[in-house]
């Protein structure tokens, strides 16, 4: 709900007379990508920059599959829930499994392959041609490296590119409990992207592309999807802000704590939550009166109504959000 | 299976060496489109000829659709399963929900809309633009008058057409049990397609658009699908004759009578069923011994592996299933 | 305007209640791929059969491109005119280029492609992944042998797969002056089709891919455009009966013979062509008044008005076309 | 090739900290929406706001046109060569039309249109469903406000909605000779985009529809396409910014007298322009030998080659041109 963090606001002042190349093309863009495919350890990836989350999810998805494929996902994924059919506007079906409070395990992709491969009709049927995570997922929750490896495992044993929608890996990066590294990820996921928009940019995600899928012309497929920005070095100052001196983490880091805080506070109280508190998006349970007069001095999402006139709503911290603001809430609730 | 009925042959070898004009805008399929409209008692429909049914589905679909709406169906629904993705390979998402032994309820529709229009987000998701149903079901089985007029009413109540796959339609208009007629279905759904190809003809499919939905230059519309069929007095004909003298439904009949022999042999033999038997298709539970001994002898569809070594298969019979055919797999059994 | 020539309607009729497998996965169709794969000596290639020309150009070219290419073709090529825009259906730009009557030669895919590579926005560009060609064209002209070789040595410069729509291929094979055969087609050319519909089959054509160029899971693909005809066996039998006994280019000697008189009896009247006349597309230039007068006695199409109350009109032969009814066509002129 | 106007920048930074709703539905969207109907004089338009042009094109093209319609243009229209299929990747053919130094004339959409409906076979062809024109065009010509009313009259004669992309709208309204104004177009057209991105915004374009054009669920449509940003308020505030105190045409008038300095500077030097100087793009024909030099100098773009080692180079000035600059390169050459 913020702007973005004030380094990189004091970035684009510094530079804002200057004269580049557009559409990404020029050096501040290229210092970025270095920097990036440092942090994951993964100098031969490519790295493209895009503006926002679903548009860098269609341009992803739709650059590795053939158009008789589709992606499989957990029945929560963004891509399948929350982008308005964006995926299927490029021409190709969600294939939705079950979940674990938004994750998706190997075991759901094996015994759906499975299943798909026995299928007598299978030609007649959406081939599976890549696999879709989030991480954080849509109920803040993170894989281990033990499920990550494992459904990369999986997705390799059948040649799927495995693809992570990380529109809020920061907070995931600099939760306390998580094995999942930057470099982890780029060994394990042939594509992933490294959410700006919510982690400190104005706007902005970096698609990483390890090289172990091939995608080619990404520029002009880029710019066939209207997401090549026109003044793309605002995406290369921006991430070159974020990451470099550890930034990127390290602002995650206040929206984990702020998390932490509220949780505590809540649980104290005894508050009970819909999925197991891990990020930096907390979904509590409330009576629906509590709801009405909380309504009233704060900002949430409802999430899901619940028997028994309880609903559960979702805070959100982030790199922006303060202690006072965070007690404030507690006190009300 | 097999080709046509022999008298769609006869009357495709008496005319095939007239000279016609192309693409559908010949007399005989003029001819057909006047009884269909009157089997319906729908004066005022639009009747389309097209080739197959995923094709038919694909057209009807997209005629409808605005590009950021989906369309409604039971995950059961063929669109949503074998059709290899036509629907979304026109944009649109398909939108599964709950069913019933493959039917869509009222109920399902009512809570779908419902929970989305007060969801807060709901302009961030697919908008859902129309209703999909099938009728006989994938399962076999059929809506009660009373089960598709209350569908028909949530649709009208959320101005969704309600569209009708009727590939199998002679099959359920057939059936002794049923109370739902042609005409009743023109009244209930704004558009639904005729099955030819599973019923009587070599391929083949009437689309009706009863008016109560615009859809506009429909031949542009399917020729831009590639599925303008340049000899289309090919379907003209079929349809003619199988809409004169009450053929559709009298050569129904043969296969409904051959499912209730196959049924009634197996149930007196102690067979159970995955779905009640209604129509033509009929999926009887098997041991998965038995299954492999009768594969050398019948041919059939694996449809549902099922717990302790059982196998739920389907069999279908049509107007040109034989008794003693019927007669030789029960004794098989 | 015909239906299909009597052999081939004997051959449906003969095999009419036969019972094999669905979606040309039966013995019919593979002894027509076997038959065509000998007829173009290719014993490698994939032969699927299809419905219509419009589906077989949409699947061929959505099978190659990538999202961001697009396809290559004359101006006037039907892909780009008359098909309704199918290929853009499928996501795809039709990249027109100057044409020869109808005609695209070499030299004008070289100069696009050079002056794409050297243009310095062209990855703002749609990429071009294919050629498309017609043969016969629109105008009923045909390749020569020497700018079927210059056109297939420019793709391959640029690795550009050459695609040829046969809707008319019979009609160019029978032509006397013509030195390109199906197996300097399939040499010369990545894909093509063989067309059916236009050649004495009621529907189908047969797309042939000479394995240079990768296509996967094509059935599938067929079956996401609507494409995959149930009965397949019905192309199958049509183009084994085609097929056999040379009967393909046999039957279309009668339309080029037919043409052949027609043409003869015109240019001895006086009357001028709008193309040289080479296969069984004749495009005859009338004033406007004859144009009327004929009107009332005989079905052509207006291809063009001219200058000075002149108008191009098409008239097209075929293996059905009798010769007293040419004699009293140019009689009536 | 600058960042934005110092002005935005500044607004930008007050704001920062600030928490606001997202997706355009704040109050500084709404303000800026509030402004900009009242300075094209229509109080009833819808405003939306998008991040670029090619996105911007395709969410208004797709928003209008039925699936079986295409959009007609010049053929030098940025949709139809500078966008990497945008428009086809929504499904829709660009119909390419001749023009006049960029400029689609009445005429010939009126010719287009009269011969369409008069071929016999227009069934099978793409519909034209709306028309697209720039202004500024891509030769940097104006339409006059007589030229824009002749369009506009053969649109509506016709019912085709009339759009006008407007990347670089401030430098014609700022244009000295030019008689065509915001509240004209918002009269003549039915949808146009005020282009930010090269006119003093970091990014950003309004899409301002005028309700003669009915479009629906735009929040949805803008989504699906990948074109919604998260943290919408960004482009009220640089819209709100520059439609406050005639600042947007104010500084674009800086980009016309530069452009004027360099066309004078050059004319007197004898330099030939391929097309008339009318806005901030200068169509100047070098040498290729002046061209070389001038390469190590300055930046500019290759626009076309012509005979006599000649080649058309194209200067654009903008809001942020210096004057000192400007002398610079006309001491160059």
């Amino acid at each position: 709900m913020e702007g973005a963090h004030p380094s990189v606001m004091e970035r684009l002042m510094q530079t804002n007379l200057e004269s580049t190349p557009g559409y990404t093309a020029d050096d501040y863009c290229d210092r970025a990508r270095t920097l990036i495919k440092k942090a994951c350890g993964c100098p031969d990836a490519e790295v493209h920059f895009l503006v926002g989350g679903t548009q860098t999810n269609a341009v992803a998805v739709s650059s590795v599959l053939k158009p008789y494929e589709g992606v499989l996902a957990a029945d929560t994924g963004h891509i399948n829930w929350h982008e308005a059919g964006a995926i299927e506007a490029t021409g190709h079906k969600v294939l939705g499994l079950p979940h674990e409070y938004g994750k998706l395990q190997a075991s759901a992709v094996e015994m759906y392959m499975s299943d798909f491969l026995a299928d007598e009709s299978h030609e007649h049927m959406v081939c599976p041609g890549m696999v879709y995570i989030s991480h954080p997922t849509e109920y803040g929750t993170l894989y281990s490296l033990e499920e990550l490896k494992a459904l990369s495992d999986t997705c390799r044993k059948y040649s799927l590119p495995l693809y992570m929608d990380g529109a809020r890996l920061g907070y995931g990066l600099a939760a306390p409990g998580s094995d999942v590294s930057l470099d982890k990820i780029a060994s394990l996921c042939d594509m992933f992207y490294i959410g700006g928009t919510k982690v400190g940019a104005l706007f902005g995600e970096a698609l990483v592309v390890t090289r172990t899928v091939t995608v080619r012309q990404m520029v002009t497929h880029i710019k066939r999807q209207g997401a090549l920005l026109a003044k793309g070095r605002l995406l290369g100052l921006q991430f070159g802000t974020l990451f470099s001196d550890g930034m990127y983490i390290e602002i995650s880091r206040n929206a984990i704590r702020m998390a932490g805080l509220l949780t505590e506070g809540l649980r104290s109280r005894g508050y009970e939550f819909l999925t197991p508190p891990q990020t930096n998006q907390i979904f509590v349970i409330l009576d629906n009166s509590t709801l009405e007069r909380l309504r009233e001095h704060a900002t949430f999402s409802i999430w899901q109504r619940l028997p028994e006139s309880r609903t559960a709503v979702r805070f959100v911290t982030s790199w922006a959000t303060r202690e006072e603001d965070v007690r404030a809430l507690i006190a009300l609730l």
